[in-house]
């Protein structure tokens, strides 16, 4: 199985890893033989840390320029150090950077390179500092700005949905419980309930990246530093609101990647519950909306089928998020402070976490955005179902004044009249109710109407057309 | 295999619940055939849900005392029903009350007994609502009281934690990573570490409290109500701050429990993973505390043992409360809106975990509380592993001018040297180390010291008791 | 919050565990104080673990015979322990036993009440064992029992299912992908396809409990024993197939409920694809079976609904299971051997799975012996979507020789003509065919019913009613 | 963030995939607008499933030389499939192969490939075959491929154990319970009992193999063909014991995924527990063994440290097996049949899991094989903790006639006071013992030793040499 073995070599995502026979070069001088390849592999970690290069550099900029005003380093050690680190960045975005596994993550490949091009200065950015800190900086970094792009991809869908319930606001569909026809309602009142889980997962996203706004720089390997740096001023300078406050803690906490896995997983339950209403919503037995053929795909042998692949891709990668949330629970779980190379498995469950995420939320903005709702269908799903019925039991509370469960009684029992003659409640003649209930008057057919039983709902959050409206100009002030 | 087989016929754990042959007498006249023993098992949830007696009483009664300033009952039915739910409050706390599987559930079961009790009035209760918003109601409130008591129980383990952070602000002991000694740390900044986690924990829950706190009640079965209810009025009179804007969201929604959960599930991640420091602590190879006689067991047969239990049972519960957050993200994943009977399954693991954080919680109090650090084993500890190395290579950068690199790779060799001497660093000749690096002098011993190491590291948030006792102070302001 | 409160004291789903002062008698004189009132809360497990009484006694006895039969202890002392644990298990079986919390587990309920029963003897009884292999054995004694009740009663579900194909095995469906109409198939087909993959868990189970089958006695505490015990004979009067290899392996070991709970969760699997489709199958744009009363419910507002409770609960339940699976991989992950008090954490997910599964297989199981599948509707269901487009596609191979692609892209060009004129494909005149495809005659609209199109598909395991005997029958033998 | 919008891009983790303007050339001519951008994205699995090239061109083989014994296809035809399939296996081993993300998957991929290679005969390879089959195909060779790799690299693993096993099945070291020393056991023992979890995972990969080894081809899209196909020949062909019996499960089914990846969750569980050991193991407080360089690696800036880097990382990687689990579990849960979307996302928790334990494994042998067991510092650690307590105990019981629980509480004195005089057990003066029992004697210093107390145990599976001895030879005979 070559290829297996292949892969096993190179499981990295990136640029080959090259193994250039300068393992442990970082490591002093203490070792006397280099790690097994197998070592390499499990512990390299090049392949996928060098996502966090921007975040690296930032962090080594923020770091020497500290150095430089505290004078732990020299002006001149300082600006050879920043102008290299422009290098590097710019060979990196630019493709020309050679990623090796043998420096095993991206801050010995950057520092390699540094040394490289700036000579021994490169050696005192490291001074007061520690990769552990290093590490705990970066991937902070780059979790606040997946937590602010994901916000505002989720801002993007909840555009999208209330764009729809806007032009849909009075088109009536059935509303379920059990997936059985329970109380009409409006396809613009469905929509605003993504529109206000959406609103709750930017919350959670707010809330996360302003706990985790706290910088980790200056712990240095676990117990502070005896080198005059300024974390306030490193903190400052990365767009922190505080150092953290202790740098044991510093160190060993990935609490802000599993708090945005958290809001990430419970984001794709909404995203899959909406998901699978899309492929329900498609299925012959509804058609009550058709995607665009952007978002649809055909068969190989059935040429037929339109398939709403992104919305069941979207239900599936739920699970993917899920399992990366459970993934670094079970890793964090019982470790003892501080670093442990557990901890390393944070990276790749968040990295592939935010992709999913941004992925199945930009998604999902198309698939709503190109949606197209079949107000006909809408409608017609709800003459099945006797689905005015708690109106009618309502009126007779408060027309006839009965107690809602004797109120609740007399209408199953005309219900199951209806259901044996094969009609509409609506349809029943009025003598066959007054059978079952003597003060059943003509009144009664008013209510039985999904359209009167759809504007009769306008308690506050209520399905009314004109509720709808009223939520739909709020959700523009509270969610722009 | 008789005791499972009467397992599975009564697996609630509360009172029995009891089938009266009454099943189904809420769910009016159109079902001919009472349901099947097994899907009475399956479907009641009294065993459990009873658990919300008090919500669900507190919930009627603000509904009931809106209904009536409403004009949608009367003045005297809405006394009767609320005379009626605090006789059945009364009855339920003093043991009186009898439930019955055959009712299924909570809300079931009080209204029946309601309508003994007050005759006909009972059914108004029932008015402009649903047991989808009452079920709704009752698990938010519940779940609201369930993250104060587990925020307040949290702060009570920070202040146990400060406690013993303040006697041992000076205590030295080595800082590990990889559970290799890597610098000396104080016992204090050790324990102010989880301070810092456990003041996360409590602002999660601080923000899952106000994200959760808006009223379903209202929403009815899913669409709203034609009645002229008052949401506003019902909000307030439970504490909420205002009702939720969407009807078919309000009936739809578990992410409160669902952030509660995730919230729970990071806490959980602390505690064990100071549970697993209690438990290598209490070995032989470390004994660095001692718990008390209350938070240990001894052995069946093994009359010499001291296990540490209760840490190892907080340890082993994280995998408790994680498997009910990935039960509960299972059972929400792709629902379509808005009730499903799936969502039953929110209450078993809300109500464990739950229960499972307050005592995990408590217990590690009363083990902080109780335990005594040797200070003699943590100091000892730090002789081993050439643990001011670090202090070393910084030297060699303040005092020689070395860049840290260079400065590392010096130290290296020197540890090489002290252990093939088999003697630590501080009693290396000075002749050896200059024979590595030829700028060492004197001065250097003094570094070598751990409690010059220790005060060395003053930055912000560093081990330097100095700073430790700071840090203690602000605690004290920040988590009081 | 009172009844939180006391939920907190008492956790168990048993008999009400009693703090009788006798905390510690089983640990020997060493304790000075006793625990606290919260570690009794969180160590005590006799409210779960007495459902381990009969197979604590099932080991007691072997355990007691093997010591006589060796001579290791008297058999005046071995009658007397053999009548006491009798009347032990009659005392529990008839409710008259009291468990005390104070006596931790049910190891100790039932050793301190032999003592009472016949004196000293009953301290003989722990020779040559600890608690570790007691608890080892028991879990193991009633995972055994759990597995092969939980066989048979898929079987049964295999038996139902079977006849449901038996019944239907001519009925014509929709066969789906994405839940899109993709090719004609039948309702016994699709019965089928469940019966085979419950056959794949029932093997399962049978590879689990045949893994599982070796016996822990006598490892004693983790190390063996120094008394001349013999492994065989316990093992052999326990049911066992052979003693376990190694002692430290037989009481650190729970993959035997880990490998049940696995199992355990790819039924759920099963079971939640099936609860769906029926949901969906109830639903107003399917109809395609009609659930009995026994296994619906109705709505305390909406008196016209008929809800799938028991499925969508089946549904549910998967996220439980998991969730336990989950819980105790989390518990075990990292665990050091041997023995942890973390372990105490298998039990309860392992009883709540196990209760779990055995009840949503009978609950399925009477779901299907009384579902009626709706041969109209399901026949009606495939005149929509173009069904027998693979056919026409298929007979353009057959007939004109095309390749299957070009096939496939001249049956795409026809099937858009259908949809645009909105008629099915066979209403589709010949001209318009030929239009497209100029080889294409009469003969083409043979292989567009979906009467032929299912009879043509005559491979093996493939949807021809002919095959489906053939597959029912086969499957008779097989699942017997 | 330009490197993580290109991520976004590309997520793949082999060569680039291009998008070519191609797009949906398979899905013949019904759709009007090529698919969104978004959509490729989250749609084309070729970044991944490219892994299965071999699986899709054996498969293809088989089912081309299928053909054409059935006369489906000529001789011609098949000749220039199977050459251009030869061919193309060639192209992508040798790197010259382009995928195109345009063609979506590596099915696509190649049959476009052929195309431009065969021309038209290219077409006729899909006759009486669909993607549905194929993929179900190649993911089930791959992963009988992979859960062989799998068993082998475990045999390997239990090579390594027994001959660390041979070598130290006399070094006496503490058994452990709580993490506290209990009795002792020997080294050899020890290792064997990972030997026997070890043999339980090589059974579960065993029965797994089994359970899958049934062939899916034939059952085309899910409804089986009305070609007259010989799937015996295609099963044997492929090396399947069998066809699988149900076409609608032969194309739902990913059970054989689900539960390698169970057994794989089992398996680390196994491995992540020796890993938790190792780590301790190498800890200042146990030094039991030392690992080789080559699995151990430095620090940035603590040139002492020597960190069990691959343990760790095995320990973490526990979390990654058993979080992918989890998401195919989620992905799977409630999906109707037969086919879904959804079932994509089963490929990537494979591989990454496959990866992940075949490293493991790999990385642990090479561990085990390097390790070396401190002998000295073994036998030390027995000193502490009175771990020679039971053997008192079981010599009360003996000679004494004392009942276990009695000894037991005699004992239990005599340990207080060793502990009160800070002496060891054997240490403590004949007369202090005979103080708390009269009747010991001189004759209980000699099970007070440690070697002798591990003699002892000679009970079937014990830890006396001679029993670990008779269970390496017994091991090498059973898991050969």
């Amino acid at each position: 199985m070559t290829a297996d073995t292949q892969k096993l070599k190179s499981t990295g995502n990136g640029p080959e890893a090259r193994n250039d026979g300068d393992a442990n070069a970082m490591w002093g001088g203490r070792f006397t033989a280099g790690p097994a390849e197998v070592m390499e592999q499990i512990n390299a970690s090049i392949s996928f840390d060098q996502r966090l290069y921007a975040q690296d550099i930032a962090g080594s900029k923020a770091h020497c320029a500290m150095l430089v005003e505290q004078a732990i380093i020299s002006p001149e050690d300082g600006a050879a150090i920043l102008s290299g680190l422009d290098t590097i960045l710019s060979e990196i975005e630019n493709g020309s950077f050679t990623f090796k596994a043998s420096l095993e993550d991206i801050h010995m490949n950057i520092e390699a390179r540094l040394r490289e091009l700036v000579g021994e200065a490169a050696g005192r950015l490291h001074t007061a500092r520690s990769r552990n800190d290093q590490v705990a900086l970066d991937v902070r970094l780059w979790t606040r700005a997946a937590v602010e792009r994901l916000e505002a991809a989720v801002g993007g869908l909840q555009a999208a949905l209330i764009a729809q319930a806007e032009a849909e606001a009075d088109s009536i569909m059935p509303g379920y419980t059990h997936l059985q026809a329970a109380q009409p309602v409006t396809f613009g009142h469905h929509m605003m309930a993504y529109v206000e889980m959406l609103g709750r997962d930017r919350g959670r996203l707010r809330d996360c990246r302003a706990r985790m706004n706290e910088s980790p720089l200056g712990a240095a390997a676990l117990a502070g530093t005896s080198f005059p740096i300024d974390r306030q001023a490193t903190a400052k300078a990365l767009g922190f609101d505080r150092p953290m406050a202790n740098s044991i803690d510093a160190v060993s906490d990935r609490d802000y990647v599993l708090e945005f896995l958290s809001t990430g997983a419970i984001l794709t339950i909404h995203l899959s519950r909406f998901a699978e209403e899309l492929v329900l919503w498609c299925s012959a037995g509804f058609r009550f909306v058709q995607l665009s053929d952007a978002f649809t795909t055909g068969s190989s042998i059935m040429p037929q089928k339109r398939n709403p692949d992104a919305a069941e891709l979207i239900r599936g990668k739920a699970g993917r998020v899920i399992g990366a949330l459970n993934s670094l629970l079970i890793v964090m779980k019982g470790l003892p402070l501080s670093y442990g190379k557990d901890m390393q498995e944070d990276k790749e469950p968040l990295f592939d976490a935010a992709d999913t995420l941004q992925l199945c939320v930009t998604a999902m903005t198309g698939m709503v955005q190109d949606m197209t709702a079949d107000r006909t269908a809408l409608r017609q799903a709800t003459d099945h179902g006797f689905i005015t019925a708690t109106d009618l039991a309502d009126w007779l509370v408060r027309r006839l004044g009965l107690p809602f469960r004797q109120a609740h009684h007399v209408t199953g029992s005309i219900v199951r009249l209806a259901e044996e003659r094969g009609c509409a409640l609506a349809a029943l003649p009025l003598s066959e109710m007054q059978a079952v209930e003597a003060g059943i008057n003509e009144e009664i057919f008013e209510v039985l109407s999904v359209e009167k039983a759809v504007a009769s709902r306008d308690s506050h959050g209520g399905t009314a057309p004109a509720q709808v409206r009223q939520a739909i100009a709020a959700a523009k002030e509270r969610f722009q």
